[in-house]
């Protein structure tokens, strides 16, 4: 009895070259910076205008200006996804908050156990919000808003908390819907001082 | 001591007239078909990027041809909505579920309890695969799946079903982290018999 | 495959005129002020002591005064019937608090999230008090009462709200027991502006 | 520092001898026999109405004849009470049902864990379901119903479980609420073989 | 149908003149204080080597001196296993709680609900820091050390409480993997006034 | 503000020439084979008896013979340390299960969600039955066993599994009290092919 390597997807998964040009050209983009294609854009890309809408909102969130740094965005990520238990994001997002953060911890403390990680206390404030909202949206109320402005986030930034956890809600449930497996490439991305300058999108 | 009534959002809410042209007139025909403006159109303005992709993702779930009828989608909404207690979604779907089905009780019955609800066999395993979905990603597993195909779905309906409740996931977040308020009109529509004809969508 | 339309009850169904003579005697005076006999009052009828304590115990804390106001004590019916997924009795009272409020929105706003409701925040502390007595009630303690009396409860208001959630923590028990089907009626009472003066006493 | 013994109610308590005739003769009928007034029936006495229709509900569902042992009705309170961690009912109704069953560890042994007690195996489907609508009554369905069928409880019986739980529901949140103090004596009741004669009906 | 007494252990249990020597004399040591051996000291002898390794444990942890008496060690056991609803370890230690502290009632308050047991502020603080590291250790953090240390309590005291519960987190899973049974003795020991002196280790 | 680097534990942590011999040998043996002193072995010596029952107890469930694999056992740490998120467990135990398999990503998949990682039903059905026994040890009971077997596991292979699972119940909540800090060396063992012949015991 040998433990089979899972297909990306539950659902059929299209070849790049027959996508239609505007997500093949996005596809080709990331490889160029990445290497390789991560699994979301071939798993969703069986339905073309959801993974249209996907990545604009997607590239809405995590791509913009604003007051979050882009490592603690993937943190965001990696935090909620691990509430969530969902391996195609905590594995593929920890690789990019590994990255960004230029810390090779940072993703499995955060996966783990957030409030023990190398971390501010504004830092674990603004994880500990995007947990609850992840796993108890209806308990976020005025006091929790209070709390992070305490810690000194704008309005601005902690609508880009709460919205990058909603998006990431989403993201979770199809991919624990397609049972989306992440590319091996992803589990050693940061890890290693050099040759992982490299990065991806989602 | 009153109670307040409160604002559509905690955040700040533009007027139709400042937004850009797109929006505008995407709002315009939601008013031409259901005599207002529903607040998450506005609510969710303070930020144009999100709110295209937002409603660009939602006609891509909402909007399209498939095995589930439009009702079925709208009740998807409704049952999982609740599971998070999602006011706006509650309310305003629970309208368009009224509508859509013809049916004035139903969207109050899956609210409060889908599994006591006039529904068929495979309609109460349709909402029972979302809210595990909705509540508890992690253990939707192949048996799940086969569970649907037993009650006659297809693959691209589980992919709908799915989906629609990964879209309202996010949804139910932003509405929570808004604290989204739903128009009075809602309350009422698809109630009575006549002049309950117009529809919302979203 | 068509929905089929639920019975009142899983268990037999008495016909009024079978009943004895208090109880056919009381649930004419609910017709006479109702319309309508409410189904509780049939489901229950199966065994006529558990019907008669049942309603003296209701109308001992229903009908009584006291610094609750009627309306009040039917929002913490609907509040814990909500948090219990109780169709019958979310529905029902629902209706009453509809009729007594004088508010057509305040039902379905309560039922959803009693937290983002159209109330004064000396509400709100009283439904989440009853809402915590509801669902973990060894986690209720004396911080929990002195709460309720900071808000302006006095002890006997303590004693009526905890005794009406406790009350429909038997009655949401029965009703799952009994998959009790609200009438139909319940559904619009109150909602529109006129014609909807009627109440029902459970 | 010493523990402070704790009065046997949050609220006041009245003297016997300051009750109507009725309540004034029932709880001398519990003391002839029982040897002592279990504090229910003073705690609850602070509300003569309320008191009533509580101890008619008790004796409709406790003192009826059927296809459950007294010793089994007992079980079922102990039972869901211990889920509600209700301290007053598993101590008070244990010691009864220690006695009724003529059995000194059956109590302790349900009040921790019902699967692994000295019973048959129709009586932990009996306790299973009836823990089942304590703590998740939404998820009580036909099939639950059908389990307790088929180990040939009938459906009188069926309703006598589900009864008699739901009102441990009311019961054991009462007790919360008043932080009820259970007498002494329960807690050596049916321990030891001689002397153990009396019973008590609360 | 009649209830089966079950085995002390679904696993082998060996008997104690088969054991070796070490093993053997340690179990005679209980029996001359105790009169007879806990079935914990049989169960778990099926391996030697974590038997040695558990009583030796368990010793370093129950029988050293230090700030919490020997009452309060018993009284943590007794409320986290309860928490854990472990049969086993809530009667066996039940039993040596109420020796140790004199006071028959004490361990069936702890077991069913220690905030209202008749202990000082102090002692709950101790028993709800116990039952919290029990149930969701995540959530221990250093605002829980702080307010047992605001009750008085040492570094090293906390680390007892903790340790203490951390081992009988263990415990209880044995005792549930093994569905142990506990000694019929252990249920009456320490309730009646003489003939009670005796004590049992485990 | 920048965020600190923790202490590895927030009790006293003894230097490795101040410990008795017999540790002191231990620890250089671990040493030898790893390369690092792993922290648990420093920061559990604030206490030389509960050390020595700590480490006696762990080499006679992960260093026997049996029909669990070296790798499998370290999987139940990995996965039952994930389910109660601890980042000590879960980061030292994740590279001894990188070493043990040879397989550089079964680690971080079994952390996230054992039910997508690369292992045969088999081993899913291992790590299920040791994340109840974690989680819900009451709810596990003959049929859980009986599931096993049919997997193939022998009665000694089960007594592994939940022994190894119950031990780690009480590492992770040894970890929490300390907030326990990982090694930095651990995040990268066994991920790159060469130089990671090393191994840890804790």
């Amino acid at each position: 009895m040998t433990a089979m390597t899972a297909p990306i997807s539950r659902f059929p998964v299209p070849a790049v070259d027959e996508l239609p040009d505007d997500m093949r050209e996005r596809i080709e983009q990331v490889v160029e910076k990445t290497g390789f294609v991560p699994n979301v854009f071939l798993a969703l890309a069986h339905r073309p205008d959801e993974w249209r809408a996907f990545f604009a909102y997607h590239d809405a969130l995590m791509e913009k200006e604003g007051g979050l740094s882009q490592a603690e965005r993937q943190l965001i990520v990696v935090a909620t996804s691990a509430a969530n238990e969902c391996l195609y994001c905590v594995v593929a997002h920890g690789a990019v908050a590994r990255i960004r953060s230029r810390n090779p911890l940072i993703a499995d403390q955060v996966a783990t156990d957030y409030r023990k990680a190398d971390l501010t206390e504004r830092q674990k404030a603004m994880l500990g919000f995007a947990v609850k909202l992840a796993r108890d949206p209806v308990d976020v109320g005025e006091a929790d808003l209070d709390d992070l402005r305490r810690h000194g986030f704008s309005n601005e930034d902690i609508w880009d908390i709460g919205a990058i956890t909603a998006f990431y809600a989403l993201s979770n449930r199809m991919a624990h819907l397609l049972a989306m497996r992440p590319n091996e490439e992803f589990f050693l991305m940061g890890r290693v001082p050099k040759g992982s300058g490299n990065s991806a999108p989602a």
